[in-house]
This record gives C-alpha cells, sequence and structure tokens, in this order.
C-alpha cells in the first residue's frame, strides 16, 4: 500500500483515537524514524497514540481490515531495532499510557500501563520499601511495555534475572484484536514466550510487575587489576566460591579511557580492567560475603568501596556512561551483544583480542561478567572508507566466537531487524520453523511487527512445509477458519 | 479406531523399539491403565519403551500416520491425570531412558533423559557439592520427564521456583515427528510454554537441568500452635519481615492425626497446627535470619529445632507422609490443589472450616503455606451412599474459593483429566482460545494427549472461531500448507 493509500485509515484512527492523537505530518512522524538502532531508519507512514486497551484492538482491526502492518513502541530506547517503524504501516505508540494503575504491597506487586517509565514504578514503591528490579541502562527513560517486549536485563540481572522473572501477567491486544490475559497460571505458560517476543505476538497493555523488597544492605567496591585476565579469575573466583553478588561488571582499558574522557570517572589510573563489584541482601549475610570477595580480589591493585550512596554513585558512573563515553574517543561504533558461558570468558577475550590486533579495528570491552553477557563496543570511522565494513566483519566474527563456544547472539538486546539474519547461525530450520509456528498460529495475516526476530518473512502457509499431505481441516473442509 | 485395528501399529513399532519394547497383552497392558489420579483408569491400547529421540519420533510418526492418539508416560506419579492412556491410543514409556548424559559442574548444568528419577540428578552431583532442586514429594521415584510435563513444584518451591526455573533447554520430539531443541534463547521462549504442557506440545527427549549448589547450612524448626489462624500469623509475620525460608510448611489437626496414626512422627499434642520452617544459604545469613524465625513463631507452645540431618528428617516425615497417611483415617479421600494470594489465607481457611462444617464432610488441610499453594484432603467414605458426590461438591467449592480470592485451580499438580472442566471458571473464551492456537499450531492433527488441559476437544480448525472472513492463505491457495 502507498502511503497515499493510508489517508482512508488514518480517518478511521482519528475517530479511534481522537483527531489530536494520530499524526500524519511528515515533519512530525520523522522525529519517530528510528528506536536505539539508530542506523536503521524509516519514517511511519502513520503515527498513534492509544489511550488505552480497547482503542488499541480497534487500530489493530482497523489495520488488519486494511492489510496494513503495525508496530507498537514504548520509549523508544531499543538497541535492537524493534520498534524500527515501515513507512507502509502504523506505529503505535504507546506514551500516552502511563498510569500505574494499582499497588499491591502486601501481595507484592504493581498493575501498570505499559507507557510508565521503568524507574517510576521503583519511585512509586520506594517508600513503603520495595522497588522494581530490572535495570536497564536506559531505566530512567525506557518503557515497562518495551522492556516486556524485549525481556530487558541489566546490571543486576545476575542475581535479580531478567524482565520475565518479574513480570506476573500481561494484558494483550491479539493481532486478531482480542484483548486476552496472560499469565502464570494453569494450562499453557505463554508469558514466557510473549515476554521477549519483540512485540511480534501482539501489544501489551496491561502489566502486573512483581515488586522487590529493597535489601537490608548494599555495599559496592571497584577493584583495579592490571590486566583482563587477572580481573577474569577474579569473577570465576567469586562465582566458584558461590558467591551470587547483585551485579559483576567488568571494563578494559579502552572503555575505561573512554569513560575517563567522558564523565571523569577518576577510576584508579594504568588499570587493565576494572571490577564493579555490588552485593545486597540481609546485612549479615552482606558482610560475610563482601569479606570474602574483598580477598577474592586479592590480585587488584586497588580496590575502593563505596562508604555511602553517594560514592556508589560515583562508582557506578564509569560504568552506566560507558556505551555513550565511546563516541569520545571513536566517531562511530557498533554495541554489540553476545552471550558465552562464564567459563569460555578467557579464551573469548583473548580470541576478541586477536580479532582485534589482526584486523586493526578497536574493540572496547563493557561487559555483565557474571552472567557473561558481553559487550563489545566496535569501533570505527565512518569518514574512513571501508572501515565500516571491517568493523561489521569484527563485528559478526564475535557472535561467531559466541556461538562457537555454545553461547547466543544476543544477551539482552533482542534480535530486532539487527540479527534476524544470525538466527540460522543459532537454529536448525527445524527449530526456527516451530518458533515460527507460534508466530503464526498468534499472527496469521503477518501484520504484526513483520520482518523482526525472524529471517525470512516468509508467508505463514509456508511455514511447516515439511508437512505433506492434505491438511486434516482442509480434508474436513474448516480450514477457513484457521 | 477399534484395539484390533492397532494390530498393524504393533507391528510397526515393533520394528522401531525392537519385539521385547512393545506390549500389547492385556494383562500387562492393565499395569498402565492409570496415573497417581486412580480413580480414572484406561487400559491402553499399545505400550511402546523407546529408547531415544530418533525412536521416539518414529513412533510419534507411525502414530500420526494411522490417526492414532499418544501419550507419554515417565514414572506415571502425576496427581491430574497427565498420562492417563486412551483404549484406542499408544502410551510411549520413557523408563529405558534413564541416562545422565552430562554433568557440567563448572556450567553447574546437566543433561539427562527424560525417565531419569528426579533424585538420581542429585545423588549423582552431591559429592560435588550440588544437587537438583525441585524436590516433589515423589521426587525418590518420579521422573525428570514427567516434571518438566507438569512442571513440578515441591515443599522447596517458595525459595527455589518449579521446574521451569531449573530447565535450560529441552531436546523435544513435536507432533509432527521433527527432534527440534528449545531453550532460552534468542527468539519466542518456548520452554516457558513447553514446561508444564502436560504433554500436549511434544515428547521431550532430553533435558538439560541446572544444579544448585548445596548450601552452607540447613536450619529446620517445627513450631506447634494451639489454633490455624496463630499459625497463619506466624508465616504473614515470617514473609512481611523480608525472610525468604527454603520452606514454610502447614498441616492442622486433622493431618497431625493423620500422620500421627501413619508414621508415629510425635508431632507435639495438642496442636490446632504445626508449620515446619525451614531456612538454608549461608551460614552467617542463615543464622541471623533463624533467630528471628524464632521470635516471630512466639505465638508457638512448643518449637523444636533440628539438631541433625536426622532430626531434619524425624520432622519432616510427618509432612511428607502426610497425603498417604490421611488413608489411616479415612476411607477414601480428594488430594485437592489450589493457589491462593497468602494474603487471603486467613479468610479461606476459615471458609474451608465452614464449607467442612455445613457439608459434615471432613477436610484436612496441609499446604505450602508461604505460596499460598493448598493440599485441602477432602475425606469420604465410598461405602456411604452420596458421599462421594459431597466431597466432590465441597472439593469443587474449595476450587471456587480459590478462583473468588484470585488464585488459581492447581499450583503443582497440573490440570491433565481432572480439572479440565474447571478451565473455563478460571478463563475467558478468549484467552482458552489464545492458548488453544498455541496447541493447534503444534498439533493441528490433535493426536497429542488429547483430551488433557483444555476443557472441549475441539477440531483445531474450530478454535479461532471468532475469526470472520476467509483466511489470507486460503485466499492465496496455501491453506494446504498449514
Amino acid at each position: 500500500m502507498s502511503t497515499a493509500g493510508l489517508d482512508g485509515l488514518a480517518e478511521r484512527l482519528r475517530v479511534v483515537a481522537g483527531a489530536g492523537n494520530v499524526i500524519t505530518d511528515p515533519a512530525e512522524l520523522r522525529t519517530y524514524e528510528c528506536d536505539g538502532l539508530t542506523y536503521h531508519r524509516a519514517t511511519p507512514g502513520i503515527v498513534v497514540l492509544p489511550d488505552g486497551a480497547e482503542q488499541i484492538a480497534e487500530i489493530v482491526k482497523a489495520c488488519t481490515a486494511e492489510g496494513v502492518p503495525y508496530i507498537a513502541r514504548g520509549s523508544g530506547t531499543g538497541l535492537s531495532g524493534g520498534a524500527l517503524p515501515r513507512t507502509d504501516g502504523v506505529l503505535i505508540v504507546t506514551s500516552r499510557m502511563r498510569r500505574i494503575l494499582e499497588i499491591d504491597i502486601d501481595d507484592e506487586r504493581a498493575v501498570v500501563e505499559p507507557g510508565v517509565i521503568n524507574l517510576d514504578v521503583t519511585k512509586a514503591v520506594r517508600s513503603q520499601g520495595y522497588y522494581y528490579a530490572p535495570d536497564p541502562s536506559s531505566q530512567q527513560i525506557c518503557s515497562i511495555g518495551g522492556n516486556v517486549a524485549e525481556n530487558s536485563g541489566g546490571a543486576h540481572c545476575l542475581k535479580y534475572g531478567f524482565t520475565v522473572n518479574h513480570v506476573l501477567a500481561c494484558e494483550v491486544v491479539t493481532p486478531d484484536g482480542e484483548i486476552v490475559e496472560i499469565s502464570e497460571a494453569p494450562g499453557y505458560d505463554l508469558l514466557g514466550a510473549f515476554v521477549g517476543s519483540e512485540g511480534t505476538l501482539g501489544i501489551t497493555t496491561k502489566i502486573t510487575v512483581r515488586l522487590t523488597r529493597l535489601p537490608e544492605k548494599v555495599e559496592t567496591l571497584l577493584a583495579a587489576f592490571d590486566t583482563i585476565e587477572s580481573a577474569g579469575e577474579a569473577v570465576s573466583a567469586i562465582i566458584s566460591a558461590g558467591v551470587v553478588p547483585a551485579a559483576i561488571e567488568m571494563m578494559d582499558a579502552l572503555s575505561i579511557e573512554a569513560a575517563e574522557a567522558a564523565v571523569a570517572c577518576d577510576y584508579p589510573p594504568g588499570a587493565g580492567a576494572v571490577l564493579v563489584v555490588e552485593l545486597d541482601g540481609p546485612a549479615a549475610e552482606v558482610d560475610h560475603q563482601f569479606a570474602q570477595v574483598k580477598e577474592l580480589c586479592d590480585a587488584a591493585f586497588e580496590i575502593r568501596v563505596a562508604a555511602d550512596d553517594t560514592e556508589r554513585a560515583l562508582i557506578w558512573r564509569g560504568r552506566k556512561s560507558a556505551f555513550a563515553a565511546v563516541g569520545r574517543i571513536s566517531p562511530d561504533y557498533i554495541v554489540q551483544d553476545g552471550v558465552i558461558p562464564r567459563t569460555a570468558l578467557p579464551e573469548v577475550l583473548a580470541r576478541i583480542d586477536e580479532l582485534s590486533g589482526d584486523s586493526g579495528v578497536r574493540v572496547a570491552n563493557v561487559f555483565h561478567a557474571g552472567d557473561g553477557n558481553l559487550h563489545p563496543l566496535v569501533l570505527f570511522d565512518d569518514a574512513v572508507p571501508g572501515a565500516a565494513e571491517r568493523a561489521e566483519m569484527v563485528s559478526g566474527q564475535i557472535l561467531d566466537l559466541c556461538i562457537e563456544h555454545g553461547g547466543s547472539i544476543t544477551g539482552e538486546h533482542g534480535v530486532g531487524v539487527d540479527k534476524a539474519k544470525h538466527m540460522p547461525r543459532m537454529f536448525t530450520e527445524e527449530d526456527l520453523d516451530t518458533m515460527q509456528m507460534v508466530r503464526c498460529a498468534f499472527d496469521p495475516a503477518g501484520l504484526c511487527n513483520p520482518g523482526k526476530v525472524y529471517p525470512t518473512p516468509r508467508l505463514c502457509g509456508e511455514v511447516p512445509g515439511r508437512r505433506t499431505g492434505v491438511h486434516p481441516l482442509v480434508e474436513s473442509g474448516k480450514a477457513d477458519l484457521f
């Protein structure tokens, strides 16, 4: 459908959501042309800002009737292009749905709308001794709906898990325009499949999240090591000792340099790598384990312990700014996201170093060391001919390394448009077909965030192509209902 | 298909699995006529004992070609009839698949076949300081494959979660006879939907489980209270204090009486209720919190602390024998399984008491108090006309109570054949249709454990009946592939 052909649909959406909440002006539309994956851009055909599940259901039905694809978007901070619009499609933005509908401290849960900002959940319950545990770096701006779509993690997911571990139920508008409840309940637990489905199985309109008690005590240290190997050994020693820190983050020399340039974080000079280790929990446990951690970091040439929340924030400042800070030392960079078994860390880091040396492409390593989630930052200068291609090559080779070591092509940033092409490197055709069966069941028309997650936007009917013979429903004349 | 009509299929299965591993003798078949839900029985048409994924794939393909339903069975200890056979079907028993294929202590995981007994995983890794956390009461005999199908819990799932929290990947034979890997990986996380799908989405042939470190310290106490209310208040106080015990189990006077009669557990006489509270973890934490728990149980008229593992086993003995023990005080009983928000415990227990008083049907209460998972044992004497019906009525009313209080009709025993009829009391038609879409996607022919979990064994084609108009794939002529 041409952009002009969307006029009728826009008219219908104005009736559904109110004229002021439907955007068709080209200049305004351009604000929505990308999410956090900024090198993929497309101006949406229409943007609509609904105010509730019923409006979203009507929007989905209207798009389906016209055969127009639709994509949901929260705050647009995703790093894999899961909310990349289509010029022939409708972008459904949830920024008007920012109500916290219910807080139930006794049962440790809250019910929120999808546009609610992650950190606002914590702000709403902190005075009662609770918080919302998943903490992506973007938590001051990202939305809970987006977190659900991407199954977002964060520095503390080593101990506390990902979004899926903190969502108890979702109200969802399915691609056939029904409003359903998906929860941990008898029958299939579709919550696990829905959380992290990157907007391809429906649009969440209400989320019941688990609230977590604020820990009695928090301890944070920064340990500076001569080499990345000795920092890696400290990580292994801590985990092997049975300590589960709330976070263990590692930064290498290049990322420390970048953070220093950007935010003057004042990390110990000359470090080959630093670890940020945070423990939280009952005071007795934290005290005991923190002493252990300090001992296990004895190869560090300097250990700083945060005396209070201000010093803790200072330690985290360098780590949290690292991605953006890389912009200070390189005009362009790719944020990679891969996972390896923790035990493979030393070998994979050495191989990344070799890849970097061989290609002349600099790679800064920032990562959630405790759970083997790497975020290599592959640096390049787009003004130099061929530099972007070399960076992409190294970036791809790093993913190959992850797969080779039994890991994964994404830890927490999602597949989106960015990594759909890599899926066949991790999965057999049968595995992918099995996943696609679920997509086709939910979205037979293929209009719900098409082109994301899975490599080939095949017609749903072609997916179970390995099945032979006539489908029993065709035989019985009932196929038209499916 | 008549039983006689299965002869050809039996012949084919003998070629696949070996003649000695296909049972068609009526007397032998009868051994498999039920699982732990003993009041539903059906002699299977054929029993086959395969020895690997490839054989299971061939069996599934053979059944599909003949249009014969098939049902997988582990040790047959399930309490909701999930492995109830069909006289016109094939029962696929995994008892020959009992190999532990791999133990990887460094990465804290093991790969096992589905027939492996739950406790055998722990036995295989205990000397290395690890165990497999999910501990259903039947853990000495139940299989990991069955645990996956039912998403089994246990006394310690308050702290450690259910089977789904300890399974990292499953190799699965899908209803179209493909062998696929389902894991926590990019793309849809189907693991959550597969674990607990009660054998309706395929048959697991290999399971990667998470191994958990043995805790540094364990403390267990038995607290005896005058009334169930004061025991309940102690539970609330413990949870509100932020303590997460490994287990908090409650038994009321009637179940204590039964356990006493069966295993002479020697609980304090005259108790209206007892709590078993267990803490585990780092010694410093356990010591600190155990002192807290003892204080919070100050309404108890007696507290016994286990001095060692023998005394711990003694405390657990009464609790673990409770279900079977009820047989000592009543010729027949229904084991009910429901969930309520923990905060609703006092009110629901009082209502159960009223229901029991009004109907004259005795109800013994044994439950995982920490997570609100009730196991009321509804007692009756089948020899008394109308007694079974009254017991079933009270049992159903208890489920209604659970639903009324925002709870669930099953906590850990599954839906199976037993509770399929109750599903519409929890879910809207749209919710059920959404779940059924997944079933139809996986099993369009409806041969994989049919009649379980969902109420009406409708033809898959009828499920999305709310959709109107012609399906786009029909229009495009591709519907025959779906």
